[in-house]
Formats: structure tokens, sequence, C-alpha cells
């Protein structure tokens, strides 16, 4: 698989797939990568930011330099480069002076949540905010169905822990309606987030 | 110019030059890259981290990837790449529950400050930042000194305009002294910046 970009262009998130009655939306494409969630998630924060809400930023991937070249000072060329697991979540920012960190993931299972999309320094970097009175959470979607869901962390914590523990490792649906709170999804902004945390956390 | 790092091994960051007694420091390689200040600033907020004081980290550099190879999907190579200019500042996190963010830019001039040190954008975002009732400042270091203030961003902002107002293109060292707070160096941590913050903002 090749990603072709045109060179010096600014890069730009594919379009989400419009939805053609009777067509299939292509799910497995977008929620294999987690790009719809992530989409929306920063046209949502381009809102929060034009409208004066909220100023939340996506952080760049982190990326591991092996080899660059200088043809010239203006064009460095990156020529080997590997993803590296960020050390903490993808999104976070300032919401009336509080210090807001999130993560955003999605599953194509539509009965439970499987906690292999987070590692473990993920929870340990949530944990550390939480203990500095950040506001902290992640966000769930479950593709199937286009249902998202804000889970304070706490309540991730203590799943993550009982799957430490041996227990189940996965969230039930059951427990997200129960312990998170459902997000109404719009047009501007479409994953309006930050109503629940005015909700939940002010 | 070329990085070689051994493949699949963890980046870390040049080993500062020990100062032999009568030996030069290596300041222009460190300072014309900023090295120093950051490696420093990193080193500061593990130890902050480790005292859970604070949850302050580096963003990752930006970087437009061009053309990815997937021989296998646990390593993807990034066989071209290019720096982007970073939209917003390099360090943010969350201290006693705020938001703070800020920039660190060092200069070998000794009587003022460049204030092509800076970009357009980034000054948005802190002023953004600022009006989110988030902590929001720079950190400047003379490199021939080894001097490093904090200067709260409304000054920063003051002088930014005063350039666009065709007005000189820099901050002169006594307007630093006079508007910003000179930190302490130390060990443990080097650069002391949350003492400062602690100073101004609580």
């Amino acid at each position: 698989m090749k990603f072709h970009y045109p060179n010096g262009k600014k890069y730009v998130e594919p379009e989400r797939p419009s939805k053609k009655p009777g067509a299939k939306p292509k799910q497995v494409t977008y929620g294999n990568r987690g790009m719809t969630l992530e989409e929306d998630i920063n046209e949502t924060n381009l809102y929060y930011l034009a409208q004066g809400k909220a100023v939340i930023h996506k952080k760049p991937t982190p990326v591991q330099i092996v080899d660059v070249l200088y043809p010239s000072r203006s064009a460095a060329v990156i020529k080997e480069a590997y993803f590296k697991q960020p050390s903490t979540t993808d999104y976070n920012g300032v919401f009336k002076g509080r210090y807001i960190d999130f993560e955003a993931k999605e599953t194509k299972n539509s009965t439970s949540f499987p906690l292999k999309n987070f590692h473990e320094h993920q929870i340990t970097h949530m944990e550390d905010v939480y203990k500095h009175d950040g506001i902290t959470f992640v966000l769930l979607r479950f593709s199937a169905t286009e249902e998202v869901f804000l889970l304070p962390f706490p309540s991730l914590h203590a799943y993550w822990k009982r799957m430490l523990d041996g227990g189940r490792k996965s969230i039930t649906k059951e427990e997200i309606e129960r312990d998170g709170t459902r997000i109404r999804l719009g047009l501007h902004p479409r994953v309006d987030y930050l109503k629940i945390v005015q909700e939940l956390y002010f």
C-alpha cells in the first residue's frame, strides 16, 4: 500500500465517503484506521476554535526519523522514518482555562469495545492528567451504529484494571451506556463533545 | 548532512557536551538548532512528571508524509516526508488543573532577541490560548550567557505588534529583563520554569 500526495502541498484528510441511498458505507476502510471519527473530531475542533469556544488540537503523529537529506535548507527530505507509538493521547487543549486531554477510538464490534485499542502508556498518561485535575476521557465510536460515547477516565480505568485482574478484555456496550454519555451527532459541530464536558465537569 | 540512527531503536536526544575546564562549550552546534534548551526542558518535564508536579510534554515534530511502504504491518517505512511548520507551540500540558502552553527559543545574540524566531500562527495560537484562560508564555535563552527568561504572552504580543507597526524586529534584552522573569538554572530540575509560573499565575 502506498500513499502519493503532491509534493509541497498540505496534507488533507481524505473526504468522508458520501452515502448514496442503498449504498453500503465504506466502513471497513475508514473504521479500520479510525479516519472517520478523527475527521469528525478535527472538524469539530476547527469549529470550536472559529467560534471561540475552545483551543483543542490533535498532536502530530510521532515519527522516528532515521535518515534526512538536506539538498537545500528549505527542503530537507526525510528518506527513512518509522511510526512510533504515541506516549500520550492524541488530543489536548484548553476549555475555559481547564486542561482537556482525550483519546478517540472506534470499533466495528456492536456489543462491546475492545480494550486493545488503548496502550498502557496512554492509560498511564490519562491517569497522570487525572491526578493533576485535568479533564480526561475517551470518545468511543461504534461504527456499525454510528454511536459516539464520552466515557470519563475513571470508568475506563476501572475496566482496564478489571482486564489486568484477569477479567474480560473489553467494555460491554451496556457498561458504556451506563457509565458514559452518548453524544448526539450534528453538522456544526459534528461531534459536540464539549457540550457533555460542560455538563460533566463544570 | 545526514542522520543515522540504528533502526528500531528509540530516538535519544544527543548528550549535552560535557564542559572540560578550558574547553569552549560547543554552543554553535546546539545553539543553532535549539537543542540545549530543548533538552533541558525535556529533562525538566520528566522531573516534573516523576515528582508528580505537572504533566507537560513536547509535541512531536509535525511531518508531512508523502510515501509509505508497508512491507509488513509491523514495520511501515516512511520513504518520503517533509518537515511541516508547526501550527501550535511545542509544549503543553497541565499544572494544577490549569492549561499550560509555551514555546522555547534561543538566540546567539547577546543584546536582543529576534522575533523571527516565532511564526505568526504560533502567536495566533498563543493569543487563542490566552483568551481561553490558559497559561501561555515563552522561554527565551541567551546562549552566550546561558540566561533563560520566562516572558508572559502579553509582553511578547506587545513587541510583536510593535514590529508589525513598523518598529524593531526584536525585543531588547533590557525589555526582556524588565517584562520577564529570569529562571535560575539548576540540576534537578534544570530549568525550573514552573516555580515562576506558580509565582506569576497562581
